[in-house]
């Protein structure tokens, strides 16, 4: 505290991402992170940068992205917005487009960041409950509202929205803005961004974190209504000219293009959250069928902080949050087979 | 014009930076940025990052960075907040710490980034006039205020103001946060960071796109009081956990660390400068003593925007604000010797 700060500052309570340690050997399934890394042709694009170009500034509107998104999903660069990750983007977002008189509704268990949004910038809002079993259901949003925002699939739930139920969504409230954040679409969702042509209310917003292999390097981006993304340039350039550095703009664009690369690692994803449903399972665990690159279980018996501590005794880190209705359950990140086995060998000793 | 914006987006004038053309063989002297590139040791630094890691998040709190910042300038880690270029940094700051009932201050010529961060945040402020010959004068801002932030030197005049003025107003003007803005101080201005343990209400700015030749990478940092430092970090985790990727990271503790490159090119700099100087006198224009790497000069005869749209004829962008008081300058760069003797034979040309 300080006679210094602003009385918003004395508002806030900060978002707490989850822990990057700085130990060896560790088993890190707790930030969803891929466990693949990026294709070798981001890589190559990234090494070309480091040059004596950087004493130049980067393109303030960093077009070379904008142009590779809007060719990979059809759309026109002008629907096209990007931000330092999708965290940077979601903040305009809520200041640009959330912001209004009428509560913003989003989910009661949800991505933690959405109510420390709305305290930065002094946003009403109201949660929406899932159902019992941990569902988003969109006809629950049909009440007045200033704004929705859910993600799709759910953080940390993993659960899916059909395409069909969101497009209802759409078409009956039509007077405020949805957003629709797929940061984990790729790993078994049906994405909307189809839909952006139709509905001059929808805005999707995408990451390079999760399915590209990139959370090092900061880019998401937002698709909709060429005056939804005005919205949010108008913002943008009210608070930071050139959010994308070179790195990210090079590395932004190869990983795009590169379509194969994207597609087998996706895959191999999947392929091992499937093994690991399974074998969670045969542990005793009741896992929620997930859309996404982590899992979301609880186990009949044991209690899930205590099932964390002992994961972590093992160096093993997966993620827990002392929340009403999920405190019970873990979620964990897909990693590689390799990872998963071991993960699975030490649940099988701590639970014998 | 959209019924889905926000209230705030409808009010908001956004910056519009220099312009970044695209075009080849352009000598290009309108953003300030460094002729040279970053030290060879920056290069080698960032083509260690592309690699595999680039998968997982970087640390959040970006403590190497604060840390070679601290050592640099003998303070410690917490006083020290780092953002994505010191744009960033700066509109945290404008929130965190300088948002009051009172009004911020700040010169009637200026960087034109301030009145844009108080549109977005709501912040009252008023401009104090700069004296006849475009001097800061600390002793004007001596007057009721709940924050006071300029730069020094001043963009766009390059004029710097002494540190023992700058100390006079703090002792004076104890109860608001004074922000000095150092984007351009290692040009030849007095820094006033010896003066952050001495002040509890000194924030000072500076960035690593001028003197480190990396404005392609966006890094920016604070100095101040812990808690001072602790309100910026309040805001940046409501907004943004990663505002600086891996490169960002590694190339920002190289660059602090090569102190021998960052003399060598800031020396020739400032040679470059005084010749620069010296050159355009004898063309006829009057220029401001500059402590910047930039220079601020008018001709006796010629119209500046005129002058501006010639040279560009010639493929040399210099820097021309359609401003009161200012709008028969121009502001110049300091290039190589090679682009400031391109610039002075075309300027000799135009004149002739």
């Amino acid at each position: 505290m300080s006679i210094y700060w602003s009385s918003v500052v004395h508002e806030l309570t900060p978002y707490v991402p989850g822990e990057q340690p700085k130990l060896p050997d560790l088993v890190k399934l707790n930030t969803n992170e891929n466990p693949y890394g990026p294709s070798p042709r981001v890589i190559e694009a990234l090494k070309r940068e480091a040059d004596d170009a950087l004493r130049l500034y980067p393109d303030p509107n960093a077009d070379l992205v904008k142009e590779a998104v809007a060719r990979h999903f059809e759309l026109m660069p002008n629907q096209v917005f990007v931000g330092n990750g999708s965290d940077e983007v979601l903040a305009h977002t809520f200041l640009a487009l959330l912001k209004h008189a009428a509560p913003l509704l989003f989910p009661d268990i949800t991505y933690s960041f959405y109510p420390v949004y709305c305290k930065l910038y002094d946003v009403p809002y109201e949660t929406v409950a899932l159902s019992e079993d941990l569902e988003i259901r969109p006809e629950d949003y049909l009440r007045p509202n200033g704004g929705i925002i859910f993600p799709n699939p759910n953080a940390p739930t993993g659960r899916a929205v059909f395409r069909g139920a969101i497009e209802e969504l759409l078409s009956r409230n039509d007077q405020s803005v949805v957003v629709i954040d797929e940061a984990y679409i790729d790993f078994g969702g049906e994405s909307v961004v189809p839909l952006v042509n139709r509905y001059p209310n929808l805005l999707v917003i995408q990451t390079l974190s999760k399915s590209r292999s990139l959370a090092g390097l900061r880019v998401g981006f937002a698709m909709g209504h060429a005056d939804l993304v005005e919205a949010l340039e108008r913002v943008k350039n009210s608070f930071n000219s050139y959010p994308l550095d070179r790195f990210a703009i090079a590395g932004a664009v190869a990983a795009i293009e590169d379509r194969d690369y994207f597609e087998r690692t996706r895959n191999a994803i999947i392929c091992t959250r499937e093994k690991l449903v399974q074998d969670l399972s045969g542990l005793g665990f009741e896992v929620l069928s997930s859309a996404a690159n982590f899992v979301f279980a609880r186990h009949r018996q044991r209690d899930a902080l205590e099932l964390a501590q002992q994961l972590r005794e093992q160096s093993i880190i997966v993620r827990h949050f002392r929340l009403p209705r999920i405190d019970q359950y873990l979620r964990i990140t897909v990693g590689t087979d390799d990872q998963c086995a071991v993960l699975v060998r030490a649940l099988t000793g701590i639970l014998r």
